[in-house]
């Protein structure tokens, strides 16, 4: 959704309203898609995960840390919000494996290895809004492309040693949905066990089930709240409460 | 010459043997262009200047940003530098006005209008090496393409508050040439009224006119050394310094 302008521009004068420190963490995947269709790039997902040959961590590096990145950053600094756009590379912030052949080559896919929190704490301590696009890298020159659900995940998990941290995870729904036909059908809190089941049922699929692999990850990690929502109701409160 | 990557690792090798605190402002132009043709989009250069519509911003802000700015810090980080990227949006350092409409519409041209040494010099000092790619903003939310020689020159003079500062513009030759096609006729020295007599003599045109401005611009806002060199000889002094 931060592809598009006008729910980027939502979901800006939303994020300022959040006090307290902040982080925020973008993906950006259809209009990396996008760009490469534009040209001429084969793009390939297996199981909700893209496959990064050479070519496309190009698209991915231009897309996320440049296109999508800096437009969020300079919208913040047009909010009154000192923001600073980066990937795991600046300030060796975060550090990744290239994810290991086995059935299926991600290609330049990167697993988290490390979050270094020491300048990130420095940046909020001065008041400043990291903005982090979804790329890791290997400390040997390469960029990594890496889940932006779980970068938040781990990010925050790493920052519950220095403070309480609330997780949200903003997407197009109003949170998890019993019928995803219907956006009133939010449920309000869910366990692990229960989301197991609801799993099986079929009602929780697709991108909800790593979404929420993270988000229980985070829980399990310490942090304080982690609250599935969108972007419009993060001033509310509402959406789906992990427990 | 950040675009080629056997180049691109050149200079990064020679980056890290300069002692003291660094900030290194790069470029990009050919890859922008190629990215433009690539895409289909139209480039146009006047006077040396690029005219830069909604997409060829979109192309800059890509390939500045992302493509260079993330490979160069990937590059740095794995010979042990720490390094940041930055675009003039990031903690709001570099503001600059779009540029008016005269005789050219330069488009989403931006010329400086302040630098933000505080955030800058908070980097600096945590042994942190700023990245800076040729991109402003407006403040109001709007990227602007700008001169990385201009960015260069100006982020310079606002840091000899702070520090002794020495600029070294890096390019494919090896100083101010006497004769273009000449590598061993490098000006060891020059000043600003033989550089006019130079320029009406034809002895320096085209991209060295703006380098050599700036320059000057530099050394008379009390910059300590201003070194016209290529990255090859960074450590040896070697090029053309301007008086």
């Amino acid at each position: 959704m931060v592809e598009d302008p006008e729910s980027l521009s939502n979901l800006l004068d939303m994020l300022i309203t959040v006090s307290g420190y902040k982080i925020l963490v973008h993906g950006g995947g259809p209009a990396a898609t996008n760009l490469a269709n534009k040209l001429g790039i084969k793009t390939e997902m297996v199981n909700g995960r893209r496959i990064t040959g050479k070519e496309m961590l190009n698209v991915v590096t231009m897309v996320y840390a440049g296109l999508i990145n800096k437009n969020i950053v300079a919208g913040l600094q047009a909010r009154g919000c000192n923001a600073l756009g980066l990937t795991g590379a600046d300030m060796n912030l975060i550090t990744a494996v290239k994810r290991p052949v086995e059935e299926i080559d991600y290609g330049f896919a990167g697993d988290v290895k490390s979050i270094n929190t020491r300048e990130l704490r420095l940046l909020i301590n001065e008041n400043i809004v990291p903005v982090i696009a979804p790329l890791t890298h290997d400390n040997k020159g390469t960029l990594l492309n890496t889940n932006a659900d779980t970068i938040a995940s781990a990010v925050a998990v790493e920052l519950t040693a220095y403070f309480d941290v609330h997780l949200f995870y903003c997407f197009e729904k109003s949170g998890v949905l019993r019928n995803p036909e219907d956006d009133s059908s939010v449920i309000d809190y869910l366990d692990m066990d229960t989301s197991i089941n609801y799993r099986e049922e079929g009602v929780i699929s697709k991108g909800m089930i790593p979404k929420l692999e993270n988000g229980f990850r985070a829980k399990q990690g310490g942090v304080k709240e982690v609250l599935i929502t969108s972007a419009a109701q993060i001033a509310t409160g509402k959406g789906t409460r992990l427990l």
